[in-house]
């Protein structure tokens, strides 16, 4: 099976001192599984949009299931001069647009955005999250909900900010790929039944 | 630092149970660089040259250093319908004109092809491998040689048949994490000497 992840610098895993992430970490001993890490730092859903239809090209195959995740949003929530890079109900378009067309290819699965330690944006990331859960609803797409679990559990948010403000470490990395790998969805998305 | 990793499966750490590869193993504490790791399976010098272009200009910023690995050659020796994939001075070719290119954006570093157990692919590979390190010296871009180490050790080969036949598991990966890691080329790119 090979797994491409899309997103942003939490799908890339940034500040992990193990280079892992919670896609890595989420994937732990699958050595069957080939994972394709394409999270880049600062994008928003609008440059995810821009850029993940080409790299899947490059990397989806017919000669073994194919997989796709993405996960954005709380780059779109920053501020920049007085309002949030993407629009709320950009963001969502785009994601839409993106799950539509990803879904015609193979299985996907969207992980929603983390806890930020900003009180303004963590308020947009939340509303934005509880948006995308519903979009996703409406799309039959899976959706995985870490907002609230790593909000609430704290050791996120203080990782992020003992580091650089935005990006966890190792546990917090864990944390999240815990929440993640026990989910159902996740787990139909990774260990497809045999027929 | 964000480092730039561009190549084959063996890049992409195809078969590594924790889902590092040698380019995670190799920056294993290094939470300050962020990694990009962009190998493909199957990918010849022809595919990595294809796309490398696009898929760094989505992650090369001003906001701090880059680096740029490259990283392939043996896809480009496997055999189809009595052939190699690309011959060798089309890789020799490739090569030159990826490393020109991107020795103008940022520091770059070759690290040359691994052994397979294949008798016939490994005796091509070990001969590109050569030319490739001829090359790269013409260019003045570092290389690093691990071929004929993980060729004389046999724990890669090894690795390799007892699981698809092309790659290793963690030891293995692990093993060439270790020389490129230890290589001055490594260490002069990715720990730059304050100025």
């Amino acid at each position: 099976m090979r797994l491409l992840a899309f997103g942003d610098s939490y799908v890339a895993g940034v500040g992990d001192p193990e280079h892992l992430g919670w896609v890595g970490r989420a994937l732990a001993g699958r050595r069957e599984v080939t994972l394709y890490n394409l999270g880049v730092r600062r994008e928003t859903s609008r440059e995810v949009g821009a850029r993940w239809r080409n790299e899947a090209a490059a990397r989806l195959t017919a000669a073994e299931p194919c997989r796709i995740v993405f996960s954005f949003g709380v780059n779109d929530c920053h501020q920049e001069a007085g309002a949030p890079r993407v629009a709320s109900a950009q963001t969502l378009l785009q994601a839409r647009a993106m799950l539509a067309e990803a879904a015609r290819v193979c299985p996907v699965l969207f992980v929603g955005p983390p806890p930020v330690a900003d009180a303004g944006v963590a308020a947009r990331t939340e509303a934005l999250n509880e948006n995308l859960k519903l979009l996703c609803a409406r799309l039959k797409t899976p959706f995985i909900d870490v907002f609230r679990p790593l909000a609430a559990d704290g050791l996120w948010v203080r990782e992020a900010a003992a580091f650089d403000g935005a990006h966890p470490g190792a546990a917090g990395y864990q944390r999240m790929a815990d929440l993640v790998a026990a989910h159902p969805a996740w787990r139909n998305l990774t260990l497809p039944l045999e027929p």
